[in-house]
């Protein structure tokens, strides 16, 4: 759940995190390093719908979804082993 | 360089990224998967500063930037290995 649609940005933008694997309805991620506003980092999803989903940072299928928007990124992992 | 701030959402955001290593200056990042506007993976950095930059998403700093905002990140990942 998303606080932006309230208009509030001075603090963190989320207030609890989705505990379902959405990873194929998303269509977006944004994450914002903690600042000033909020110590805590924070991911929010935009899915294919429109909808904004806040995601736990510590999650691993949120780590996973992550790479996998990044082209390439297994290939480079799996050469540091 | 983004599009966003002319108004243009119907395409790719991006039409150049930045090449400089500018990963402490940045606040958020946005992570834009392929879609039927777009067929590259966009990656936008707001930095501190609130200005908007492309960044490569195959750049191996960037990948580490992505990696340094997720908490507990190296961890998991030394764990594969």
């Amino acid at each position: 759940m998303s606080l932006r649609s309230l208009g509030v940005e001075l603090h963190c933008r989320c207030i609890q995190t989705e505990s379902k694997r959405i990873g194929r309805h998303i269509q977006k991620i944004e994450m914002i390093a903690p600042n000033s506003h909020c110590e805590e980092t924070e991911i929010i999803a935009t899915l294919k719908t429109g909808q904004e989903v806040c995601l736990d940072p510590e999650a691993p299928w949120v780590k996973k979804v992550i790479q996998k928007i990044l082209p390439r990124y297994e290939s480079n992992k799996t050469s540091f082993c």
